[in-house]
């Protein structure tokens, strides 16, 4: 997508210089566009352990390259062991993240069907790419699919703004292009469809005011930010036409984990008749489980992230605050499970079905 | 209730100097712990404008000790006309605050009653007094009623701490004593029952995270700070037995305007079947209206409350930060209404009653 009108992915081989890929640093927005240059698998550690990248895609992409960057530094006598280390350390960056492993496993099982170093070096590169090049190919056809359903709400209001509530960021900055919930909203724009969209700022971590507010901006979608306790007061008063929020884990009877507070915006849309979509990569399904609230464990964060908040000091530097009694104690639960019951429907790749098992499998039936 | 271990109130005579009434500036909390000292009715105006006072209680008896300071400072030979006025600029600080236009009136009719302005100036004093310990004396009362409710899931518990939900501050900072909300909590507490408090940050102000917290934290009342997100989760998981929050606005009905967010807390107590209360004093009920959706008007706030936010810096100053990208378009609504249909009960200084009219005019047969 665009920044400051050019076009962008959020991870890419430097054209000049096989040596470098780049991403952008995702800690420093949205008060500056910072692009950092990666060189090394433990540059790209730090990278995702410290969250200069984050978000299910965008952190199996990484983990692609990553491989890519070890094998290209790999010594030639002692390449499999040092391969073997980089996808450990990856791992264990983010060790609930399941692209990550996906990722590092395909890179792995991939160099060892070459049966060269050099061979091996340019299939890890290719790999990346491919594994790059899916996440954004995915996230693409999903706002083709998620399109048809703001034009069709666009349709019913007469080409009046379709007004659309999104929680945390599951947009082109959280993939390596797109975004999930944001795709159906990039693609209505861009065919001139009428869109706005009520950002949720999304404590603690406040990835909707720093991250999705930015990316609306840079592509010229007409938004608002609000803080999360205003949705279900916007609903009541049919000021948003539909929801679309992300998963970062799916159940195969289509319960879905997603950032702490996407349940009550669910309550909220379902005692309001508001339609309420999840869109995702099928990446994101976890075929092994069905019921979210008992089956999906949640992460707990540090309690700093509720008690300080990170931002822009009135010096135009980064600053930290405090806005609690000292030492007071606190929970951070990063996410909650929004059951099957209250969702209208899953968009994927393939399309959309609702969230119930059969429609699900409708749609992939290699998970029967 | 207790500073460090000291009983207060939020406002007081002094009792060494009859030209000086006492508050706690609450713009300092939890940080510092400030009292000013208010001398003339232009100096409570800015107190009660400027939010060094706030919650429907406390803003009431401002007021009626700004109309006392009216009247000990009213030149003599033009003391009706500057009484006026007075009133006039009090109801202006907050024009949607009903406790602060009925004190001023209260004080008003009072003064008029008396024939010397000895006598009405000895009579402003007394009124002052009056509200504000009516004020101090409902809240208790509604801690009385409110323990019982408590004191049962105790007992259903074997004595476990029971989890209490609240949003905002309804605590004794939003009234002269004892809260509306936090009563009956500190009530139990007093009585050895053991209750743990789920504190709702409470964007945009974030007053759980800075008056709640600091409140309990005082009053050693366990607690844990959560973001508005939370809640659910907690729910789903059975981890809140029962909700409290006050209310700004009540209808005949039973519908009630509180904080922006009360909502979907509610939303989310119904989904879990958790009991669900408000606490309020009478005064709050708008005994005009029956249908809070359409009847209660709901106040817009500044955008600068959603992209920017007030706390402590690492130099231990007060200092503000932006959270969101510049010329961010925001939307601050001040309130939402939870439907009488998502509430358990009604906590008030006459007792407990269900959020219906039935009901609420069995305890209120006056307002038939």
């Amino acid at each position: 997508m665009h920044v400051a009108g050019t076009p962008y992915r959020t991870i890419w081989p430097s054209d000049t210089d096989q040596a470098v890929i780049k991403i952008i640093d995702q800690r420093h927005l949205p008060h500056r566009f910072v692009i950092e240059e990666l060189r090394t698998v433990n540059e790209v550690c730090a990278a995702i352990r410290e969250m200069h990248v984050r978000g299910a895609g965008l952190i199996g992409a990484t983990a692609g390259f990553g491989m890519y960057l070890a094998a290209r530094t790999a010594p030639d006598q002692d390449f499999a062991a040092f391969m073997q280390q980089a996808a450990d350390d990856l791992v264990q960056t983010r060790p609930t993240a399941g692209n990550l492993a996906w990722a590092v496993k395909r890179q792995l099982t991939a160099i060892a069907q070459e049966n060269t170093l050099e061979k091996k070096r340019a299939r890890a590169f290719d790999v990346a790419r491919e594994i790059a090049d899916e996440d954004a190919e995915f996230c693409r056809r999903i706002g083709e699919h998620g399109k048809e359903i703001i034009a069709e709400l666009s349709r019913k209001k007469n080409g009046a703004p379709v007004n659309i509530l999104t929680h945390c960021n599951a947009g082109w900055l959280a993939f390596v292009d797109y975004g999930s919930a944001t795709a159906p909203i990039y693609a209505a724009h861009a065919e001139g469809i009428k869109v706005h969209v009520w950002v949720d700022e999304t404590r603690p971590w406040l990835q909707g005011a720093k991250l999705t507010a930015w990316e609306l901006k840079e592509e010229g979608v007409d938004h608002t930010l609000i803080a999360d306790n205003t949705g279900g007061h916007l609903m009541q008063h049919g000021l948003v036409d539909m929801v679309i929020v992300g998963t970062d884990r799916t159940t195969r009877c289509g319960d879905v984990a997603n950032k702490i507070g996407t349940y009550l915006k669910a309550l909220a849309a379902h005692d309001n008749q508001v339609p309420f979509y999840v869109a995702l990569p099928s990446s994101t399904f976890d075929w092994t489980i069905r019921d979210g609230l008992t089956e999906i464990p949640i992460e707990q964060r540090s309690g700093e992230e509720i008690t300080h908040i990170r931002g822009l000091s009135e010096a135009a530097e980064m600053a930290t605050i405090g806005i609690a009694p000292p030492d007071t104690a606190t929970a951070n639960y990063g996410f909650d499970v929004t059951p099957a019951r209250l969702i209208t429907g899953l968009i994927t790749e393939r399309g959309v079905m609702a969230a119930h098992e059969e429609d699900i499998l409708r749609l992939y039936p290699e998970h029967r």
